[in-house]
Formats: structure tokens, C-alpha cells, sequence
């Protein structure tokens, strides 16, 4: 490209200040150095963590900063040592990489990259410190090594998944987070049997994309629970089968359950955050082969309690973090899904918007309204 | 066998109340009843459980009973229905069962049967609410659906494992409860991957069984914590390579693994039934990819607290009953595990002694001496 070696300048959404609306700004993007990788970013969309920590409650603020982590490109140029992808390539940038090198990278089972590991506070590039975005020399930090609210940004290779060129990338953007996540958490770490029952605790993009991912694996009862009732329509969409408000009983959801299972769920998965709905996933699977999964991310000072003889019933407890996807090695296959069509992403988008219109995005999901917003970089 | 439909008389130790020497008594051993078997006790020795309910603390008692639950005998006879075993078969009995017929026994996963799961507050036969065992007529409860501290003892089919006959059973005896308890744990549960790093909590007969399974498993490091450094140098018959007493060190017991480990062990077995070294265990696998199981038994007011983010990043946390196998399909192949010389008995095997000096075995339990004692009962 023309363009290679040269600094971008393009248009950028800048946070300037905690919780302030996104400002649209002329951005300079250095190019990359040592496998990093500089992408044209063509769709991005809204994900909690990016409202999180552009709130910034209760946290060190990393400011001014370019958010945005789900989303679809094409590389524009590449860094000294880049081999696995070249200008031109389709890729989907991801939050958490994957070195290949290190102890994670090697286990079969993790996917928490010693190297390239998420780091929320960090705003500058792991190789030199510095960060490749800039305004009249003054620097912006990037966000999770992704930074995806700007028609170029620069991120180390291993936090990119290079996918089939043929994948629509308006659609696929939805995997580079949530979707996957909850996914993941169901197809890789669930694991559900053919014709077995799921629970799926919280019907955010995150529970919704687990449902999903029970359906694929053939579950034949999908049991949603939400303290949202105006999730449950849009669940059935996601192969929810059935529906509990723990609002609407005078007992504990894990006895609520039971009663309708027969004793537990076989598998559940919770995707809400919260701890009461985390230990209930957990105490409401089935004696002797139940498996609960978290994927919600806790309050700093949560506590996980439980009679330690519901372990030794035979109940297994699991995490997991990013669906225990290994972004370049496993995020191509979740692609390929889709283009089988097994994976059915049109569901999740709710909406579209231009680059322009970006804070309707973050109106839209602080009021909680749709699943995914895809933002389209070209207006 | 001439003996066959009659009662038989024979010797038996019995506990008249709770704590007090057993007392060896002519009882009375009716004929099995339908799904029933009548076997002739050759072995048998002692498991913390005997001890536990002997001395019946906070416990409502349950007396007169005859104890005993590790043991191999040969059928005398057998009653209506019962087509898998035959008189003459080599067998051992189980405190649990498989009906092969429930949910669980279904399962792959699951040993614990619906209809014949451990229940230590019973005395008599789930058939008919009667007891086998009297003398003069005055019923003597049963204990755990074993009851082998007698020379003859009538149990259900289901909780009856018919063994390989070349099998000598003054070894796999104790293949009944507590060394398979461990020994499941690490090869059914914990699954330690060849070279890997497993630590076992508590080095009490199933601690040690948990550290043979380990090394059975191809494991090549074994740390074995235990508060008692006595139970150290006998630790390393069983494949431990390496000792924490969480008494020498004024960090918890996470910390001095993590360092010795580089971040965790990939494997944890707790065999304590202590809660702290239930969340100890837990804590201190390695993120990514480490998994704990919960042998022990808890007190009932116990609570297992944790953070969940130790979840999240990527643990795992199961419990184990019975090391997880099914007794009627599962211990034949343990007792060929023995046969191969792959599993070794005879170093759980301390002391021996007659049937008449059964109190010893008691003594040497409660002063905490040796491992296993077999008890001869043709003396
Ligand atoms: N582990 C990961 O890699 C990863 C990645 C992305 C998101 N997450 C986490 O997954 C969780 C879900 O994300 P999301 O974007 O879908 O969030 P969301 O806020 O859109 O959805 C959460 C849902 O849970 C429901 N809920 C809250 N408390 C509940 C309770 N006690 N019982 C039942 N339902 C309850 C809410 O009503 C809501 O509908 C969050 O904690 C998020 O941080 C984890
Ligand atoms: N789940 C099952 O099916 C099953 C079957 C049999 C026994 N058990 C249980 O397994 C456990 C062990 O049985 P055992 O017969 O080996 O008991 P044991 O008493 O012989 O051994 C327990 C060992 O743990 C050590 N210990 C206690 N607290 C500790 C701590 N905080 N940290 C480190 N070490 C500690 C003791 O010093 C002792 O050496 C018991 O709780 C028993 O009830 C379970
Ligand atoms: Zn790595
Ligand atoms: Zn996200
Ligand atoms: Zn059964
Ligand atoms: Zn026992």
C-alpha cells in the first residue's frame, strides 16, 4: 500500500474525559513496529466493557483514549517479523492474544496468553511503551490493544485472528468478543450433551450467544433466567425453550429449578456477573454429572460460597474466559460456523449506525435496548 | 452349599453401644432374600468411617450394629432374582451401590445409584426393612449395607463386586473403600497428564491412595502437604516427591506452592476434609488449566468460600465420591490394575491381625498408627 510506512491521518472517537459523548477528531496513526500490524478498520461495534471503562467508576482513568474492541478489517501494513498476516488480509482484532510461546499458548486447554493477556489500565503498546495514536503529537491511548473506534489502528499480531476473506465482515465483527464469548463458554467449556438440559443465567448479548451455542451443541431444553422479563421474547430466538423470573417465585431459583428438572439442570452458564445468580447456577446442577460455567465478571469483592458437599456430589465448577477461544488458532473456525451456517449471527444485530452517529450506540446499550449495534466506518 | 436357605451361626464382632469395644457374639445370618446375597468373610479391615460411627458423636445412634465395609469374601448363597453372581464367587462388598437401572447408573459420569447411594443411618435391608443379623432373635442393625465384621454378612446384589478369583483377597480387600476413594480421585477425576505436577492434600490412607494414582497416571511431581510430617516419610513409598507442612512456613500454604511450582500445580487431590485445605487446594492450581477435587468429608457447617475470579481464570473444581467408580462395573478393573502389578497394595497393608484382636485394629486407628489393618477371620 501507498500508505505503508507512512502515519495514517484519519477520523478517530475520541473519549477525551470519563462518561463524556465520544468526539469525532483527526488522528494520527503511526505505523507499525515489530509485529504489530496497522488495520483499516470497516465495521466495529458496542460491547459493556467499552461503556465500563469509558464510565471509568471506581477506577484509575486512562485518558484521552480511542475505545472499541469488537470489530472486522482489512491489514493495511505490517511491522518487522509480521509472517502470519500480510496487507490485504481480512482479520478480526480481539482484546486478548494469542503468542503461540508461552506456557498458555501451549497448554491445549488456556487461552490466557501470558504475553498478550488483557490489560484494562494499559494504554500503549507492550513493544516500546508508546502509543501509535496521536493529535498534533499528543498522545491517545489505545484501549485493550484494540481500539477499534477509529478507521485505523495499530495492534500486536497476536491479538489478531486472520479469518476467510469470503465472511461478510459486517456480520463476523459481532466474534471478536461477547458473541464468542458466550459461545465458547457453551461449545467448548459445557460442553452439553445431545438432548440434555441447559440453564443460562442473564439474556444479555453474552447469554443469548451461550443459548446459541447450546443449541448448536443439541440441547434439547434451553431454560432462561433473567430478572428482565422483556428478555425472554428475544431468547427464544437464541433456542431458549423456556423462561424463569426469579422475581416471580417466593423460593430460591435453585429450588425453582429442580422442580422442573427432576433434580438439576445438566449443564448451566452463567453470563450475568452477579454472584447470587453465579452460586446458583452452580448449586442447581444435576448431582453425579452436573456442570455450571461462569463467564460474568464478578465485583472485585465478590465472595463464592457454598456447602462444599455440593462439590462432592459430583457437581463440577469451571471459568472461563473468552469462551476459552484461543483467538488466532480457534477464532477462523467460529468464522467458518457461520458460513456453514450453524452459527446464526443476524440475530444478535439489532441495529446499524455510521461512524458518525457512535454515541447512539452508547445511548442505545446504557438503556439497554437491542443486542448489537454495528457502527459502519465508511458513513 | 449345604448351608444354603438355612440360618447360620456364626461369629460376628459387635457394637453393643457407641465407643465401647465390640464384642464377639454367635450370631444369627439369615438367608439373602430376593436381590440378596449371603457371603463368607474372609478379610476384612478398618476405615476411619467404622471409627466415626462406632463412636457416634453428634450422631443419632444407631445400636446394637455390626460395622465393617472394606472386605473380601466369597458367596455362600444367594437369594431370588440375583443372576449376577453365583455361590462361589470371589467378591468384594461395597458400602454404595450400582442397580444399574437409575439415572445415575446411566450416566457415564455418575456413581452415585438412586436406589443404593450410601446411607449411614439404615440398619436394615432396603428390601424389606429387616435386619439378617440377630442373636436370640433381637435384631443387630447393619451398617452401610455391609456390615463385615461378621463371618457371614448378607448384602444387596447391587453392592457386590465379583472379582477376578486368582485375586488374593487379603489384598484387594481393601480395595473396598478408602484406597479406590483415592485412587479414583487421581485416575477418574483429577486425570493428572503424564509429567505434570499434582498435589495432594492430607496423606491419610486416601491421601496416599490419591499420590498412587498420581503416580500411576505418569505424573513426575508429587507434593504431599500434610500438618503431621510423621505421615512423610511414608509418603514417598506412594510417589510423593516433595513435602509441605503448612506449619513450617508463615505464608499460606497457595504461596509456598505457587513459588515451588512457578504459578500452581497443575492437579490438586484434597483427601483432608478440612475446609481450608479444601479452598487451599482449590486456590492454588494453576490458572489456564489446573484442577481440583474434593475427597475429603466436610463438616456439616463448613463453607467453601473463594473469589470467583478463580474461576474465571480458567480453574476447574469438582468433587468425588467413591473416587468415581461404579462398583459392580468399575472395581473388577482396579482389582486388575493389581493383577498387573501396576497398583500396589501390599504397601497400604501395616498390620495384620486375627479376628478375635479385632479391638486392636480400633486402637491403632485412634492412635493414627499405620495405614490399613487386615483382619484374618479364620484367626
Ligand atoms: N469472561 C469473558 O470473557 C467475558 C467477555 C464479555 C463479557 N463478559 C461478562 O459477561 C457478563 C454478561 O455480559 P452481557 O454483555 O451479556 O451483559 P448484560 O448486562 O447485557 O446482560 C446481563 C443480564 O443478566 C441479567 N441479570 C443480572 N443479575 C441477574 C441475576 N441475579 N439473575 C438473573 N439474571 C440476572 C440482567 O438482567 C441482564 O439481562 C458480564 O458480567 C460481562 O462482564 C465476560
Ligand atoms: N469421598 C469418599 O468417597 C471418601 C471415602 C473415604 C474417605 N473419605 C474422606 O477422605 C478423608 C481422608 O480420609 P483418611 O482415611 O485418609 O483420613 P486420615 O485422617 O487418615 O488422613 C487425613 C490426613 O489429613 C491431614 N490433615 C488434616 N487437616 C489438614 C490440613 N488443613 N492441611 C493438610 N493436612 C491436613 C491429617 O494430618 C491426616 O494425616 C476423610 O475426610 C474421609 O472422610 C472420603
Ligand atoms: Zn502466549
Ligand atoms: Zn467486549
Ligand atoms: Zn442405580
Ligand atoms: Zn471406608
Amino acid at each position: 500500500m501507498a500508505t505503508a510506512g507512512q502515519v495514517i491521518k484519519c477520523k478517530a472517537a475520541v473519549a477525551w474525559e470519563a462518561g463524556k459523548p465520544l468526539s469525532m477528531e483527526e488522528v494520527d496513526v503511526a505505523p507499525p513496529q515489530a509485529m504489530e500490524v496497522r488495520i483499516k478498520i470497516l465495521f466495529t461495534s458496542l460491547c459493556h466493557t467499552d461503556v465500563y471503562f469509558w464510565e471509568a467508576k471506581d477506577q484509575t482513568p486512562v485518558f484521552p483514549r480511542i475505545f472499541g474492541h469488537e470489530a472486522g478489517g482489512i491489514v493495511e501494513s505490517v511491522g518487522e517479523g509480521v509472517t502470519d498476516v500480510a496487507p490485504g488480509d481480512h482479520v478480526l482484532p480481539v482484546f486478548t492474544g494469542e503468542c503461540k510461546e508461552c506456557a498458555h499458548c501451549k497448554s491445549a486447554e488456556s487461552n490466557m496468553c501470558d504475553l498478550l493477556r488483557i490489560n484494562t489500565d494499559r494504554g500503549v503498546m507492550i513493544g516500546d511503551g508508546k502509543s501509535r495514536l496521536s493529535i498534533n503529537g499528543k498522545p491517545i491511548y489505545h484501549f485493550v490493544g484494540t481500539s477499534t473506534f477509529s478507521e485505523y489502528t495499530v495492534m500486536h499480531v497476536g491479538c489478531v485472528a486472520k479469518i476467510n476473506p469470503e465472511a461478510p465482515l459486517d456480520k463476523v465483527c459481532v466474534l471478536s468478543c461477547g458473541i464468542s464469548t458466550g459461545l465458547g463458554a457453551s461449545i467448548n467449556v459445557a460442553k452439553p450433551p445431545k438432548g440434555s438440559t441447559v440453564a443460562i443465567f442473564g439474556l444479555g448479548a453474552v447469554g443469548l450467544a451461550a443459548a446459541e451455542g447450546a443449541r448448536i451443541a443439541g440441547a434439547s431444553r434451553i431454560i432462561g433466567i433473567d430478572l428482565n422479563a422483556n428478555r425472554f421474547e428475544e431468547a427464544r430466538k437464541f433456542g431458549c425453550t423456556e423462561f424463569v423470573n426469579p422475581k416471580d417465585h417466593n423460593k430460591p431459583v435453585q429450588e425453582v429449578l429442580a422442580e422442573m428438572t427432576n433434580g438439576g439442570v445438566d449443564r448451566s452458564v452463567e453470563c450475568t456477573g452477579n454472584i447470587n445468580a453465579m452460586i446458583q447456577a452452580f448449586e442447581r446442577v444435576h448431582d453425579g454429572w452436573g456442570v455450571a460455567v461462569l463467564v460474568g465478571v464478578p465485583h472485585k469483592d465478590a465472595e463464592f460460597k457454598t456447602h462444599p458437599m455440593n462439590f462432592l456430589n459430583e457437581r463440577t465448577l469451571k471459568g472461563t474466559f473468552f469462551g476459552n477461544f484461543k483467538p488466532r488458532t480457534d477464532l477462523p473456525n467460529v468464522v467458518e460456523l457461520y458460513m456453514k451456517k450453524e452459527l446464526e449471527l443476524e440475530k444478535f444485530i439489532t441495529h446499524t449506525i455510521s461512524f458518525a452517529e457512535i454515541n447512539k450506540a452508547f445511548d442505545l446499550m446504557v438503556k439497554g435496548e437491542g443486542i448489537r449495534c454495528i457502527i459502519r466506518m465508511d458513513n
